[in-house]
């Protein structure tokens, strides 16, 4: 575990480095919004609060703001707590697993699941994001639940 | 078409109301959403610029940003033209379809089909959006073609 947020802040360091180098030179920013979901949800996995902070200040703007239809959370230390608290309430062996990442604008969304190890869905839902001009999240919204599809009227 | 958007006006306008006297008494607005969406895609079903602009006066903030993966517009009058653009490259015999819609602390989705009428599917997507203190939508991302799913891996 360890070595695996090692390697993550290695990957999190050169892209922000990147980041910096295109700021400075006035370039538009275009931040792999997969690595930024893979950190964000990296957080959820992780139990310690200091590691999920750290891992969190790589993606969350100081300020961002995250909501689902149980919890509005504002700013990333709140964040560290709300996560910490949510996870006491899931079942600590479930696997979170996640769609691609689909993105435009400086917008995101994927999909998530939540599975036990005996295959049943312990929970699942989309979420959709905003970037802030420095390519860390500002906002996500989380929805629970499959999406209400569109009824077929033909 | 003009009774309905006289019917339209009078449903906004009692949802104006309804809002601005809530304000009035500091208690916290709750938009109805559904009406909200009901409004923005009735002005992408409506042919008149005018009555288009209408339209989104009672549900599109002044500076609202409309995002899809072709197009950044920022600010009502611009999507009021946008909207004339984008239905100039649709079938005009295609009928729009949606969801429910679904929202918590000021974010919504809902799912849409553009179908054409012998049952063909002409386009589909999903839409997220957020709105402002006043009740009306301030930004808006469209996700065109389905969520790609999360993969199965039991």
């Amino acid at each position: 575990m360890a070595r695996n947020a090692n390697k993550l802040g290695l990957i999190f360091s050169t892209f922000l480095l990147l980041t910096v180098s295109a700021a400075a030179q006035n370039r538009p920013v275009a931040p792999d919004v997969a690595a930024l979901v893979k950190g964000y949800t990296g957080a959820w996995r992780e139990a310690d609060p200091v590691k999920r902070e750290q891992l969190l200040a790589q993606v969350w703007a100081p300020d961002g703001v995250y909501t689902d239809s149980q919890a509005e959370v504002k700013g990333r230390q709140k964040l560290v707590e709300h996560i910490g608290m949510a996870r006491q309430l899931t079942p600590s062996s479930s696997h979170l697993e996640l769609s691609p990442v689909e993105s435009h604008h400086g917008r995101f969304r994927f999909a998530w699941r939540s599975v036990m190890p005996d295959g049943t869905l312990s929970n699942e839902g989309m979420d959709f994001g905003e970037l802030d001009q420095h390519g860390r999240i500002r906002r996500l919204a989380v929805f629970f639940g499959p999406l209400t599809p569109v009824p077929q009227t033909k």
